[in-house]
């Protein structure tokens, strides 16, 4: 919990009511004496922020909390986008609260490997067509970003993560190093730094994160890094 | 200084040794009490690092500090990469602490505009050749990545921003969103919803993060939302 912020303590000090997925919510238990606690399972976001929404109409002060950064694949987006669509976005004091995020730390378990332009691709296609995932890695493998890979690989798609390595072996070669986090700052945190060639997909899960090199990124010892060009 | 992790600011607490550019040391002053401070102007970065380097040497507890997250375009590589030049990246005792990035900042005063896949680029052609940065930007609209532009312009350089708007119309229209965020969190902050036609390109300088929407981003009242397709 050392890398929340000040004002995200501060904000689920004050509120009355904090909502959350059950395995953050644990997280920050010791916060939550005296305040009501909505948590759901995983992939039962929409509930959590209705169930927020409600909090808020009934005049509660209420934080609804997300991993990392919130505006990045987080949460949000969907209180923003709920609330639009029945017509309170303006109508409800909302507040968002900036996070670290978890690729930020993930780069600093690595080394530095985001110090030049990057990309940022989920693999998930529940809710994006694979065709355009795709289309994104070839993007920006052709402009020689940095990549960031969240939601890499699950139990049920394992191939996605096979046919990025592959597009970018092909463009890249398989010496170019990737960054492997699993669980960054968490219980159970896991960091290697590997090549394309010697990465072994079997550990990467839906927490991981994968920093996939540019052509510049070097690793020296136990560190990644994306060189600025000062040299 | 509210959006400072508890860890960063325990790591400075503990410091013998604080180094970093002039305007983010006086952020921070009231923690500075009874240590050695060395600060540099502008564009002093390697200089900082060196000094920070040799502090460590003498045996001191240092700490070099950035702005937002030191691994995205801040002082994490710089320090790593001197360090590994000189072969003591393994011998020293390093850590990167992670932060708040300003485009994680700037999004949450915007809204929601980083919720899909995005790209993270610096428009500053001192380190990078502007050919580079051109075609990094092409790639990102090829692929509908949300864009986030980093050192957009500044005095002496004005075109390059006038260059890359021109490619975002021709591709995406004079529509699409633009968020322009000046000095997120912190005195003299600005926060402006506009699109590529109607943004005044004066306004943007250096310290301005600005965040090009892709083909689905929305402006919904006070906020910029790029949906993640739940809808």
């Amino acid at each position: 919990m050392s890398h929340i912020t000040q004002k995200a303590m501060a904000a689920i000090k004050e509120a009355e009511v904090v909502v959350g997925y059950t395995k953050y919510i644990k997280l920050i238990e010791e916060l939550l004496k005296d305040k009501t606690v909505l948590s759901t399972g995983m992939r039962r976001e929409i509930e959590r922020c209705k169930a927020a929404i409600e909090s808020v109409k009934s005049g509660k002060n209420t934080v609804i909390i997300s991993s990392g950064d919130p505006g990045i694949y987080g949460m949000a987006g969907l209180v923003l986008e709920l609330l639009s669509y029945e017509g309170l976005a303006e109508k409800v004091d909302v507040e968002v609260i900036p996070g670290v995020p978890a690729m930020c730390a993930a780069a600093s378990l690595l080394g530095a490997p985001l110090m030049h332009d990057f990309t940022v691709i989920s693999l998930s296609d529940l809710l994006t067509p694979w065709e355009l995932i795709k289309k994104r890695v070839k993007a920006a493998l052709e402009a020689d970003f940095v990549i960031v890979l969240y939601n890499p690989r699950s139990k049920k798609r394992k191939k996605h993560l096979s046919e990025v390595l592959d597009i970018v072996r092909q463009k890249r070669g398989g010496e170019v190093p990737v960054g492997v986090v699993k669980n960054a700052t968490r219980e159970g945190e896991k960091v290697l730094i590997k090549t394309i060639d010697t990465l072994d997909e079997d550990i990467v899960d839906m927490v991981t994160i994968l920093i996939i090199g540019n052509s510049q990124t070097k690793i020296y010892g136990n560190f990644m890094i994306t060189p600025r060009g000062y040299r």
